[in-house]
């Protein structure tokens, strides 16, 4: 990826490299005030996105968070995937839908609505929405902005749909990738609550792609397990949870591998800018862990590191902790009870060895290496707008003669993510 | 609690109430350099602390970490709390021996030169180690000092124990129990890296009361269990958790379940002045968890509570942010597959109802109410020295008609945390 230095060389990025599937239309808008705002709350106003295909299709798929508190969106979600046919996702930012008494039927009532104006049934609307947890959606403002957003549909592109649906998102996400004579596309909206199995994060993946339901199905739990499911900015999943898959069925179909190879690296690509966009990230952590005896204990092993608070504090001011890198993965492994020779395991950081053989390799010289690299590796939190490279904090950890293996990315803890989170409601 | 509004009010608080048991004598003191400075180090010297029963005792007890890499100290004492006699603690901050290629042998060698200094068995020492993972100790340095170390036995009070074995925390924490004719004391250390099963924390317990071996054993685990396994900083138990418990065996036994009761109440108290010293702690949340069908795992609901960064961020900002603790709550259901009637869950906080029959009970005025609650909660986390008060953020979550019970102690997250944790090495 080239380096950027501003937010229009981004999006002139974006508009040149991401393309619309055949067979979509695009709309958003924005709602004229801003619904029970408070000052401890991050002025932007609600906005409505909406994506359509020309045609109902019966290709589709989605998975949802696992979160027990689910949000009203997911609640519909889960039953609408199960019907025959999708064909529009409403999508709103600003207030989740989460926990409001009223929740599924104002979903329900807004999905409807838009199915009228847009003269498509009412079943294959899914709505979805991220933001604030609690609050109830003012769906008769959300209503009357209805009609503005359908006569929008079409004057929307890729890069204006990816920004309409952020929250406290540093910089639009889509990406696109070529696959026979089609494409395949995915916006992705998601900045804190990241956590594996899905978290505040909605994600559409579009194709024109002719590839039958059971298959987009089959590709996306795969891909999500290997992507989404590995990320962490602060080890919550959301109440809010949603990744899609729609096919207009124009384009010719591919090989199930290749679209299923094609599938996983979008949403590799996607996921790592969801990190690399989090609320106050300077770093990007990529754990690679092998060796535990199953891909799923290596995941876990790289989880239980990006998500220590004290190896993210430490990454964020460029400080080559190893201590604290030992300590979270020997906390991981006394809780499950992991028992290992001293020297099976070996420690590296932005690619140099300093734990192997029961003891730290590291010394004065080396540190100030490291802390070099890890200062390499940081982008300005306070600059938002665009990703400013795209290198990562390399952690290794092997253990000798074991299977398995996962690859984890996280982020780092500073004080851009205490004053996101703590002085604003999100 | 009364409230204290400077260091020497506590100190003086201390000296009043703390009471060292007969039988035992104290002494610190200070290495005149700082080993290996950094300029990201804290700058404090490097101290030595002995805690030396007048005989040896075949009354002890230890409980350790169970992180998989822990340190030189916990592996020499887990082998020494087999033997027959314990008689001394020898502790150091800054420096916390894990890691170390000669760590065991230099935790040896220093126990010895003790031992011969101070005329009793090198195998009833029990060195203790805190402070920077990954350095080797400076045991020469270290050995210049003990000569003074032990002309000084009997010059410390408890307070000055409990100041000399501190690293980041910020004030020290003893407390005095009475029981029948004898007294039981604990020491804690800990500041960051706090989280249950023994976090680097040190906690050195003393008793004149003749109870024998394998009671204190089972009263401290038991103890233990409740209070320092139940406490959260950040989540990571760290390489070099220690809980001893030691009798000089002066006093009349007191009956079993009369000495379980007094530990266990001492283990609280300073487990919850362990949360209260935290680095850069703003705010002490008390959640108290009911129903999930099993003490431990209503205590895993409450960790996952107090563990996630959303939840810690939003406190810190007295935010009601309601929202991120169904979610987080409702993350950890999701992760162990807990599948609830909707209406089961009643969730406080600051003891208002906040949600209830699957929805949230929170308006405007209520959220003012709380943010204020939440403000009243409230230490200033840049006074260092004393405890402000001992008011709690409390948060109730219950699920009717169902078995078990747990209280879990954690703290927030916020600025403070970030400078004390990026950056300072510790």
């Amino acid at each position: 990826m080239p380096e950027f230095n501003n937010a229009e060389a981004w999006h002139q990025a974006l508009r040149q490299s991401v393309r619309l599937p055949d067979g979509f239309k695009l709309a958003s808008t924005a709602l004229e005030f801003m619904p029970r705002e408070r000052p401890s709350e991050k002025p932007y106003p609600m906005r409505l996105s909406l994506i359509k295909s020309d045609k109902p299709s019966d290709s589709f798929a989605g998975v949802f968070t696992r979160n027990a508190f689910p949000g009203a969106p997911v609640l519909l979600a889960r039953e609408r995937i199960k019907g025959r046919f999708a064909q529009a996702f409403l999508i709103n930012n600003k207030v989740s839908n989460v926990g409001s008494p009223s929740g599924v039927e104002d979903a329900k009532s807004l999905g409807a609505e838009l199915a009228t104006l847009a003269g498509i049934d009412a079943e294959s609307v899914f709505p979805a929405s991220t933001g604030i947890i609690g609050w109830s959606l003012p769906v008769e403002a959300m209503k009357k902005a209805l009609p503005t957003l359908v006569s929008n549909l079409g004057k929307s592109d890729a890069l204006d749909l990816a920004r309409s649906i952020m929250t406290t998102d540093s910089y639009p996400k889509a990406f696109s990738v070529l696959v026979g004579q089609g494409t395949i596309t995915g916006f992705a909206k998601g900045a804190g609550m990241i956590e594996p199995n899905m978290a505040t994060m909605l994600v559409f993946i579009l194709t024109d792609l002719d590839q039958p339901r059971d298959e987009l199905d089959e590709a996306l739990r795969a891909a999500v397990n290997v992507s989404f499911n590995r990320i962490s900015v602060d080890s919550d999943q959301s109440t809010s949870d949603m990744c899609f898959v729609l096919s207009s069925k124009i384009k010719p179909r591919v090989a199930k591998d290749e679209f299923a190879a094609a599938l996983e690296a979008l949403c590799k690509e996607l996921s790592a800018h969801v990190v690399r966009n989090g609320e106050g990230t300077a770093h990007v952590i990529r754990v690679r862990v092998s060796g535990f005896g199953s891909d799923e204990l290596c995941r876990d092993a790289g989880k239980a590191i990006v998500n220590s608070p004290l190896v993210k504090t430490a990454i964020y001011g460029n400080d080559p902790n190893v201590g604290r890198l030992i300590s979270s993965l020997g906390d991981f492994m006394g809780n499950k009870g992991l028992v290992l020779p001293a020297n099976a395991l070996t420690l590296s950081l932005c690619g140099i060895e300093v734990f192997s053989g029961g003891a730290f390799r590291i010394d004065a010289q080396t540190e100030v290496h490291l802390s070099k690299a890890l200062s390499n590796a940081r982008q300005d939190p306070e600059i938002q707008g665009y990703p400013q490279h795209d290198r990562y904090v390399d952690i290794e950890v092997r253990i000798a003669n074991g299977a398995g293996f996962a690859e984890v990315l996280g982020s780092d803890l500073g004080y851009e993510y205490v004053k996101e989170n703590a002085d604003y409601r999100s």
